[in-house]
Formats: structure tokens, C-alpha cells, sequence
């Protein structure tokens, strides 16, 4: 916009394109409510005041106006949505911004997954800022789509310097503390283009915290106490408050906001599921929640809008000031917080929970590289086990966990093959490299319930090969073969037959069905998990088997990892 | 500073260069009081928290330790010291930052001008960014040194990428609301570059206020009133709460400061005259009237602090915390603000009231074009004013205002020519274009109560041309020769001889003598004034005589100016 165009609208001279009337406007400058009114011109907000002209009038008859939330970090892939679908749901509960970090679709597709995330973000009524992923691949016990080197980093940066924001939170804490040249690499050339450096430091305190700092990573969203929340903002960090589908952080770390320190805070989603953003929202569930607690409702709305905006330097969002961008919220109720219009670029895009705008024309094209899967050549046979010692070695999966650990029982054993143990919940897992085809393992796992048929997705962190498991070897082949047929997606299969399915064609992480069809879709797959005995998240927990960070015994492509140790270990023991 | 170097020392595995014990840490963020110690390394803070080593150990007994205040809008000109010498002067308050908009030797040298200015703050113990002046002419009614257009600022901001922080003072709000050309170019180019665009909006409000702000103009430093200030933030503008030598807001603006909105506040010193900055101080100054006003200190150090770092993007300044710059105070008494030391990038520079540092070594060249004093041909007879009607027009000025009248007297004549009336308090005055020596004006002025003699500058806003006012055109003469001996300068004179003078031969506006002897050659200039019957403050309205855009009757260099008119009025009336 050119500020030549906007002065004499601002002036009263010409029309603005919109008025807001009888607005009650939420100013998180002054913390205090205004009744006034706002004219809006083309996508910036051009005055607040005495404004009685329009070439389009809305009269909000004394509710109150917001800025748009911010949510300050999150991982659209979690949604399983298309970058548009998934703008579509969270514009619904008021959120015009995000900063997203393509952590897995990275992992999957590279660049190609980051220009994906670019180019399908372009033009749609949602900001979509990018936190270029700190950690691909994540670690090297398995074989991802991808690497994310510094050098890629440059270039990207170089190419799509306005919508790239920061460095994705940094997880590799050791390789901070020992100084890793690739990581700090990677840190010095983002921060020295005057990005911020998002940081992912559970329970890291003290000494160490400080060091984490010093590496200019000045945001954290993993807080789970009060007292770390405390000391990291005493330190500089903006703490970003998660309430995720696993992780919910949100009623611990209220308990740590007050007047005086509540700038340091923020909002965030993380990771979200679809039936959350569906039943309870996105960022306006954290205020909601936040005020439910107690928190003066100025703070909640600062904490998902201006304190973001400020922490990311986005100089013009966060706000209902003049030559701000026109992203805004209309509610009834500060404490309700329900979201009657949301105005993006001031344009009404959603009236009283329906969105109202066209969608048509986006940007929509797969991914460059498309996330094909590629399976190793093998047949059903391929996948049966012969035994090869006395005892073996199991995962134990927890129900609503990610931590496992590790057991070591006999093995069941049919005509010297090791097979699934129903009695004992023992179960096969399977885990085929799905980008370049190049190995699949198998191993043992213990908690799902299954008694029947057999489970499979091509989401399994971070490097998101196929996982399976089973029952028996025929189900768990036409899982994989099913999914290899949807280029991506989650299946759950019996006696032959595929039950449910959810295609995920966009890397096999995401589709671009709208958000309803994608819960109706996954309540469909639960219902057939629950009809053959698996325990709930079963998907969830599947999907982080691979993840051979978090302890104890995880598998990948590659097989079984000691994940202390960071080894492979056999399947059998003596 | 590579972060490889600093995580060790943040470990604790390495020795800090200065470990800073017992402080007592004022939390910026969390609006706390720390007991801790702080462990400096290079330039910046690598950890607070349980350090026991370092190089050099300071036993801080329990004082509190703050971060280095900022001064968030000044010219430095104004204090009429070298930037080494001011530097000196403010470290010694306290102020380790200071944005500084070099308006004045700009209007003199251009380029060159701020070219001086930034080598010669390069490496000195004070972080001074720069604002690149907004209105080089300020106006067109005279002869300034030198035009600064948006061309010259495009390769300048290229040139000192990180030394320029923003576009100064936009003082030209009827350019804004016009839609001025030249000066939204300006302002277009320096947004683009993600520079801040800073304002100075006397009095601005409602729809115009809107207007000025859609420009990008996010900062003021001129309200007077606590509803400005309060409607100017609430529109999303930084106020900076200014306490200078002729415009002082502070006690007024200091009520509209509250818990919710403090952040929107920020202090400034704009222009301050040498004996201030001895007598009162600099920032800390600011500090401690707020306070007593009844400011809560931590929101007091805020203003002075972290809210400026934040409004100007200055990521690592304006707290102590890890990675944070070690740009450090230390205080006895929070409500006294005594401050007892000053580190500047770890480095101790001041110690109970005196500077420790070495400036030796310091770039201390004068300007590229030397600002050398050069008048046009004249002699004494010259100055005589032949008399052409039946009136004069007069500017009558008001003892320690910027505001003039016009008067129409009939003038005192001799042989024919009009001469100084002593016993109405008429007397001469003369401007001289000192740039290129063009040409020069002449007119009459009451109100000085100068009796005898003649006083000059060449300090006079905004071109800086040199004024002079005298009783007889010998001592006229022999101060404006005085002053081009001295490159510029201030003198009194009397009966041919010169009483009291103080050389500025850095562009005619600054010397590189220490503050107290500035202020020394100062008093005794104002003893000399006063013997000759001169008014309080003489220098400082003869400064502002040729400034044309304050109204009514002003003179430069090319004659008497009718403000309002912004038009040039001959001397005689029929």
C-alpha cells in the first residue's frame, strides 16, 4: 500500500472502503475499550474515530473488536489439513496469523516441502509466516526425505526473505551446549539476517539455560512449571504458552502471568488434531481458557496479539491502530470470546461460524517433488521372521504416552517363524523407508489391543516413514500396499479387507478435505480400531514409535534403537 | 562475538572476563529484583545465576545493577560537545545508548556532516544510533549548507546499514498531509529498509493524527498534554516523554503513565543544553523526576530501557540477560539513582562520578568539509541601513520563547541611516550566510535590553547561518569577524574588544573541550551579556531568530520573513 493512497481516507477526503460502526475496540496499547468507529482502506486499518462513511457500512452495534490472533507456533502438518483447508478452520476461531514451522513435510520433501508451504500460503486470507526447521533430518537413525542444510538455508532465506521469520525451534539442546558447527552454522546465518532463533528447551535451566541463550534463541513453548516459565523470561525468553492435543502446558503456566510481566508471554498451538481445532478451537481457546483462570482478558487478547507481534518484529499486526493491517475480530462477549466476524485484509471472510469467502482461485498444486511413496520390493513372505534366538526384545507402548520402554520376552513361534502374540498383546510392527525405497525393518510391540487385522500410517515422526502393525503378516502387507496405493495416508485393514482409510496425498501428511470430512474420516478409523481392540491414540502413539529421541526403545527403517544409547540393537537375545 | 565462545562461559567451564557478585539484578522482564551475579564476557552478558570466577572479580555489596539507559531521540548538537566529549558526559549519567538525529551539522555539511558524525562515535564507549534527518532544508526561506534528498539517503543508509536506525523527526506534518513528493519518498525508502520512521507532531490529534501515523510514523516526542499522549499511544505511537532545555513535558506527560500501558512510553532528552547535562543529568535524570512524581522504579527503568530497545528493534539491548549487550549501571538507591558505575561492553567506564575509560585513540578528525566559516565581502559601512520609508518592521522576541511579533515602530535615524534606539530596546541585527557566503540580511529586534557592544553565533536553526545583534555596526562587525576566525563560535563584544567568546569549530556548533569547561566558557559568556544589560538566555533566542517556521517575524539570511505567510517583508513600511 502506498501511504499517498491512504492519507486522504484517513483525512476524511475520500471513503474508506469499509466502516466499522459502533465498534467497542479491545486497545492493547492502553488496555482499555474504546467506542468508536474504524475505517478500514484496502488492507490497512487508515483510522479510528470519528468516521460516519463507507462504501461499505457495518454497524457492530457495541461489540467488541480484536486484533486477529497470532499463534506464535505451530505445525500446520498436525492438523493433517492442507495449508488452506487448515486456514479456513483456525480463520473460524479468529486467528489471521501463524508462524509455522514445516518440521515434517520438511523432512519429507526438502525445499520442495518448504516452497510448497510458500507458494500454497500466497495469496490466501491467513499470514502465514515460516520458521525454517532447525533439525532435518532430526536424527540419523533412520532415512528421511531430506537434509536442511545451512547452505539450503541461505539461498531459501535469500529467495523468500518477507515470509521466512525465524530459525524453527532449535531441539538439539546437546548440539547447542557442545557447540555442533552445522547447528551453530545454521544459527549464525539466520540470526545475522536479523531472524529470530526459536528455541524448544524442556526443563532447561540454570547454567545451561544461559548458554542455550547465548545462542540467541530467545523463545521457548516447552515450559511445564511456573518457576521454569519464570526463570526463562527472567532471562530474556518470550514463553510461549502451548496447549497442544499431547502437550498442554497452558493451566500450569497461567499460574505465572501477572501485570507486570505479561509481555513476555505468548500463545501457541504446537501441535493440534483435527478434532481439537474442531471441538475446541485454536488460539481464542487459549484466551478463552486463559480468562477462564482468571487472567484480566486485556492480558489474554495481549499475549495472542501484540506480544507476538512484538517478539516476531511484525510491526504492523498485533493491533487496531491506524496503518495496521485490517485483521480483525468481532465478538460478543470478552469472556465468551466467541468469534462472530473475523475480517482479514478487511475483508469480511467469517460471519457467525460460516466462512464467507471464496477460496477458489488458491494456489493448490501438490508439492513439486509430490511426495510420492517409493516401497522397497518385497512380498507378504518378506515379512515373516525367523527366529534366530531365545528371547527378543519388545517395545512397551503406554497408552497417552511417547515414552516407551523395553521388554524382553520369549518369543510366540510357528514353524520357526516368530509371529504375533494376541494373548500377550504382542504384535508386529513393520517400518518401510518410503521415500527412496531403500529398507524396512521389523520388530515387536506390546499395548496396542489389536486382536485383529492390522494398522497402518505414513505419519511417524520426523522422518515419517510407514509404519505398521499387526496381527498377521496378509493384513499388515495390504496396510502398507494400501497406503502405497494413496500415495500417503492411514488405513486400518482386517481379514483382507480395508476397513477405513484417510488419504493424506500431500506428502502423506495432509489432504485438502475440509476439516469436518477429515474428523469424520479419523472418527471413522477409531471406530475400526476400537472395533478390533486397539486402545485410543493409537494412531498417535503409532506415529512416534519412530521417534528415536525419546526414550527408551523406538524403531525406524533401519531397526531397533536403544534410544539412550543411540544404537541399533538386534531383535533377538540369547 | 562468535556464540561458540560464549556457551563455555556460560557453563561455567570457562572464566568470565568480569564477574559482577551481590548484585542486586532489576528484572526488566519480570519486574523483579534479583539477588545474583552476573558473568560478563566480551561484550556481553553470558549468564546470570551461580558464578563464582572470573578474570576480574567485583564485589557489588548488594547494589543494584540495571541496564545502561537509552536515550531514545536527542541531537547531540545541541549539547555543543564533540560526540567523544558528549559521550563522556552522558556515560557518566548512565545513558550507554542514544539515538541521536544529527539535524544540525547536517543542515551544515550534508553527507559529510553525518559521515562525521558516525566515524567519530565509531568505537567510543556509547552506542550511538543514527536518524537520518528528515528536513534538510527545513525550510526555503534561506541558505543551508546542504540538501539531504531521498537519492543522498538511499546509498547512505546502504553505506551504515546497521548505524542507522531510523528516518529523524518528520517536523514537515503539513508535507505529510499533502502528500508531499520528496518527503514520501523519503519515508517510503527508509520503511522499505525496515528502518523506524520517527515523528514530531506538535499538537497533532483526530483524523490528521491518523493521517500523519498511516505514514509509518510511529513515534512522538512532542505531546504536551496527558490526552496526547494518551491518544497518540493508543494509535500505536511510541511516546518518547521528553525533558530538554527550553521543552520540558515530563511533569505533564507523566501522569498518563499506568501498569497496563507503560510500554507504550519511552524518555528522550531532545535538546539539552551543557549546563543541564552537568547540573541535572541526562536520562537518569528523567528517571528519578518520575520517580518522585510517584512512578514505580521498575517502570521508571523501563521507560529508560527496554521499552526503547523494543520500539527501535535494538534485540540485544535494554535488559540484563544472557546474550544481552554488558552495557551496565550500578546504583546505590533506587529512588536516589546515584549512579555509582558504568560498564560499557563489560568494561568499566565510570566509577563514583568519574570516567575511567581512555578515550585516546578515538577518531577525532574534524568533518570532511570542516565546516569552515565563509562570509560574503562586506565592511563596516556596509552594515548601514539607508533609510527608504516612514515605519520599520520589528521583531520583537520574549524572553525565553521561540515566538516573535512583528512591531511597526517608526525607526531612529542619523545622517540619513536607521540605527540601534537603545532607549526603546531596538537594536540591529544581521544574519550572515556562512555556507558559501552568499549574501546577507539586515533588521531590527526588541526586546534583548542589550546596552552596549554586540553578541554572535553561528549557531542559528536550522541553517545555521550567523546571527548577530549589536548596539553599533564596529562591535557588529568585529563579532561576525571574530566568529569566521574562530571557524564559528559565540562571542560578546564591546567597544572593539572581545569580552568573552567560545570557538565551535566543529561545523560552527560543537567544540571537543570537556563539558565543564564548555559550561565555564558558557557562564562567563552569559556574565558578559549580563553586563551589557542582555536578557537571560540570549543566545538561545538569538539561535532561533532565523528559524521560519515558528511564527511570526523571523530573518535569515535572504531577509524578514513573515512565518505565516512564509513569505520575505521588506524592512520599511509607508
Amino acid at each position: 500500500m502506498k501511504i499517498k493512497d491512504i492519507i486522504p481516507v484517513a483525512l476524511g477526503e475520500e471513503k474508506p472502503d469499509v466502516l466499522l460502526k459502533n465498534a467497542k475496540l479491545v486497545n492493547v496499547f492502553t488496555g482499555e475499550i474504546e467506542e468508536t468507529n474504524i475505517a478500514l482502506f484496502r488492507k490497512r486499518i487508515a483510522g479510528v474515530g470519528d468516521y460516519n462513511e463507507g462504501k461499505e457500512v457495518i454497524d457492530l452495534e457495541g461489540k467488541y473488536v480484536l486484533p486477529g490472533f497470532i499463534n506464535a507456533h505451530l505445525h500446520i502438518e498436525s492438523s493433517m489439513l492442507s495449508p488452506r483447508q487448515f486456514a479456513k478452520a483456525v480463520l473460524l476461531r479468529g486467528t489471521t496469523t501463524v508462524i509455522a514451522d514445516p518440521h515434517e513435510i520438511s523432512n519429507v520433501l526438502g525445499l520442495d516441502g518448504l516452497e510448497y508451504m510458500i507458494k500454497s500460503t500466497e495469496g490466501i486470507p491467513l499470514n502465514v509466516y515460516i520458521a525454517i526447521p532447525s533439525a532435518v533430518p532430526a536424527t540419523n537413525m533412520e532415512i528421511s526425505g531430506a537434509r536442511l542444510g545451512p547452505e539450503d538455508m541461505v539461498g531459501f532465506v535469500d529467495s523468500y526473505p518477507n515470509r521466512i521469520i525465524a530459525l524453527g525451534e532449535v531441539m538439539n539442546f546437546p548440539g547447542v551446549i557442545n557447540r555442533d558447527t552445522e547447528l551453530l552454522t545454521k544459527i549464525e546465518i539466520l540470526r545475522h539476517m536479523y531472524k529470530k532463533i526459536d528455541g524448544h528447551a524442556p526443563g532447561v535451566r540454570g547454567k545451561e539455560l544461559n548458554a542455550y541463550i547465548d545462542a540467541f534463541i530467545r523463545s521457548d513453548h516447552e515450559c511445564t512449571t511456573k518457576e521454569e516459565a519464570l526463570e526463562k523470561i527472567s532471562k530474556g525468553m518470550q514463553v510461549f504458552i502451548r496447549e497442544g492435543t499431547a502437550a498442554k502446558n497452558l493451566d500450569a503456566l497461567i499460574e505465572a502471568v501477572n501485570e507486570m510481566n505479561h509481555h513476555s508471554f505468548s500463545f501457541c498451538t504446537d501441535d493440534r488434531e483435527p478434532l481439537d481445532i474442531l471441538n475446541e478451537g485454536d488460539i481464542d481457546y487459549l484466551v478463552r481458557r486463559s480468562i477462564d483462570k482468571g487472567i484480566d482478558p486485556i492480558i489474554a487478547i495481549r499475549m495472542a496479539t501484540i506480544n507476538t507481534a512484538r517478539y516476531y518484529n511484525l510491526r504492523s499486526m498485533g493491533a487496531i491502530a491506524p496503518g495496521y493491517k485490517a485483521d480483525i475480530i468481532v465478538v460478543d462477549d470478552l469472556k465468551k470470546m466467541d468469534i462472530r466476524m473475523v475480517f482479514k485484509d478487511s475483508k469480511l471472510v467469517v460471519k457467525d461460524g460460516k466462512f464467507v469467502e471464496d477460496m477458489k482461485g488458491i494456489y493448490n498444486d501438490l508439492p513439486k517433488k509430490f511426495g510420492k511413496v517409493i516401497l522397497p520390493e518385497f512380498s507378504v513372505d518378506d515379512l515373516k521372521i525367523k527366529n534366530r534366538g531365545k528371547k527378543i526384545r519388545v517395545i512397551k507402548i503406554y497408552e497417552g504416552s511417547l515414552l516407551t520402554d523395553e521388554l524382553i520376552v520369549e518369543p510366540k513361534i510357528e514353524n520357526d517363524y516368530v509371529v504375533s502374540d494376541i494373548e500377550r498383546d504382542i504384535i508386529k510392527i513393520a517400518i518401510f523407508e518410503r521415500h527412496t525405497g531403500t529398507n524396512y525393518s521389523l520388530g515387536f510391540v506390546k499395548g496396542f489391543g489389536l486382536k485383529s487385522g492390522a494398522v497402518g500410517s505414513s505419519i511417524g515422526h520426523d522422518s515419517h516413514n510407514i509404519g505398521i502393525i499387526g496381527t498377521n503378516d496378509e493384513d499388515m502387507y495390504l496396510a502398507v500396499k494400501e497406503i502405497e496405493k494413496m500415495n500417503g495416508g492411514m488405513v486400518v485393514v482386517n481379514n483382507g479387507k480395508v476397513l477405513a482409510k484417510l488419504p493424506l496425498p500431500i506428502a502423506g501428511l495432509m489432504t485438502d478435505k475440509e476439516l469436518e470430512d477429515v474428523v469424520k474420516d479419523l472418527e471413522f478409523l477409531e471406530e475400526k480400531l476400537k472395533e478390533l481392540g486397539a486402545v485410543d491414540a493409537t494412531f498417535m502413539t503409532l506415529s512416534f514409535l519412530q521417534l528415536a529421541v525419546i526414550p527408551s526403545l523406538k524403531i525406524t527403517n533401519n531397526g531397533l534403537v536403544d534410544v539412550n544409547k543411540q544404537e541399533y540393537v538386534d531383535l533377538f537375545l540369547d
